[in-house]
């Protein structure tokens, strides 16, 4: 059972009127809670900051959400803390009220039960068939209107198989339904752009970050199934999982983990927050 | 104040882990009502029905709905019936639920306030520079996912200017924050073509077959502004509106009503279930 606050009270009941119901008006965060603290807080309100300008929303005071995220996740051991962003009430008209009462939403989950070899063998990856519109005003947003993963991630029932990745309309591999992705090929690491669809993750950022340390940098490009098959190592990433090496996908079999993902996977252990 | 039925229990509160929230995972329908009971009913339920098989939500029992639709606008001279569905629960994870229990949100509203000349003089419309992106998995459908447009509404202030149009990310014209376009030229009578993006109206389709209905064939298909600009007559639908003459768009000014459009506004006025 998940324990949530709506606007610093703890409650399991949104109005019905909510523009994030109506429209899907609002964005999201999912942190994972480790020794009783969310991860990455700085990297998930920056975003958070980001994707409130994008859409005009006022951004709560941080030090209000980290109050509200330190009563929640205090003493859970390991965890996944949402937080919801939305622009408050209203449920007949796109048209934003004049004045916003935004609604702020944290609830927090226990840790998905995902099989530990998955980080430490790699997973097997589908390619799905539902494909990513091109949409540049919500691109790279974590925003409420995701109907196009959930038809993904319905597409298949397979307990083997851990994630799909998608392709965008003109057949470019983005990424995966809840992650991001990136292809090693000799010394080159690259990942997909996300200027037309997909969401900018704060673990990909993070990855990102860590290879610049390294001297390695990340390519922020176009890539499809070619590229993926010429691959010497593929990895996914979320702040949940961290890194999944993919031992397989589309017939092919990778390096589970590759060095590269392994010294990724490493370097971002070490310096998270 | 709306009145609000979840699930058949009045209520204004919804559960705080509902995937309409979460996602945008579902779809939504909006009635105009008049004299106690909501307009173009069977038509409404026609397109909430090819939605959720579209997005693999089951469909409620259509006697079930306007049960809780009676029950809501008896006794409504005028006003506003929303019906929303969502794949209810479930907060974490885009992978639906096996047994979806889906959300049924029934609510009334007051009639929109509009000058009555909007629907007998014409409307000045402007155009928005937010796009509507390319999702084939999603055009036509109403659905939850509607950011795009609440970003297009929010654009302007100006009370003057009833509507936005919006173009796709290639330029091409699309459709009204909340309505669908038609175009008049000599004897052509277009609407765009809704395959990428765009939402497939129920008024829209009452148009059509009222022009067929006087051996006026409509024709889908691409506009740009070099159509508009060229028009004789524009009008914009939906379903609580009904057809709004564009009077103004882009510095052209049109007839309004032109003689096609009040025709078109007649016949479907008197069509009405």
């Amino acid at each position: 059972m998940a324990k949530i606050l709506i606007n610093g009270s703890e409650t399991d009941r949104l109005d019905a009127l909510d523009r994030g119901l109506h429209y899907g008006d609002g964005l999201f965060e999912t942190l994972r809670i480790r020794a009783g603290r969310p991860r990455l807080w700085s990297a998930h309100v920056a975003r958070l900051a980001h994707g409130c300008e994008r859409l005009g929303l006022p951004l709560p005071a941080e030090a209000l959400l980290r109050d509200e995220a330190d009563q929640l996740c205090g003493g859970m051991a390991d965890g996944v803390l949402k937080i919801v962003l939305t622009r408050g009430p209203g449920g007949r008209g796109y048209r934003p009220p004049h004045d916003v009462a935004p609604t702020r939403l944290l609830a927090v989950f226990p840790a998905p039960v995902h099989a530990p070899e998955y980080a430490t063998q790699g997973v097997a990856v589908r390619l799905c068939d539902t494909r990513l519109g091109h949409s540049p005003a919500l691109a790279g947003l974590k925003h409420l209107n995701r109907l196009e993963q959930v038809l993904a991630r319905a597409e298949w029932d397979d307990p083997d198989i851990a994630e799909g990745l998608m392709q965008d309309i003109e057949g470019n591999i983005i990424e995966g339904t809840m992650s991001n992705l990136f292809v090693v090929q000799g010394e080159r690491l690259r990942t997909p752009a996300l200027s037309r669809c997909g969401v900018a993750g704060v673990m990909r950022a993070q990855v990102m970050a860590a290879a610049a340390a390294q001297g390695i940098a990340v390519e922020e490009g176009r890539l499809g199934l070619k590229e993926l098959a010429a691959a010497d190592e593929l990895f996914l990433t979320n702040s949940v999982i961290g890194l999944w090496p993919v031992r397989r996908f589309e017939g092919n079999d990778y390096a589970a983990p590759g060095p590269l993902t392994a010294r990724l996977a490493a370097a971002v252990e070490a310096a998270d927050d």
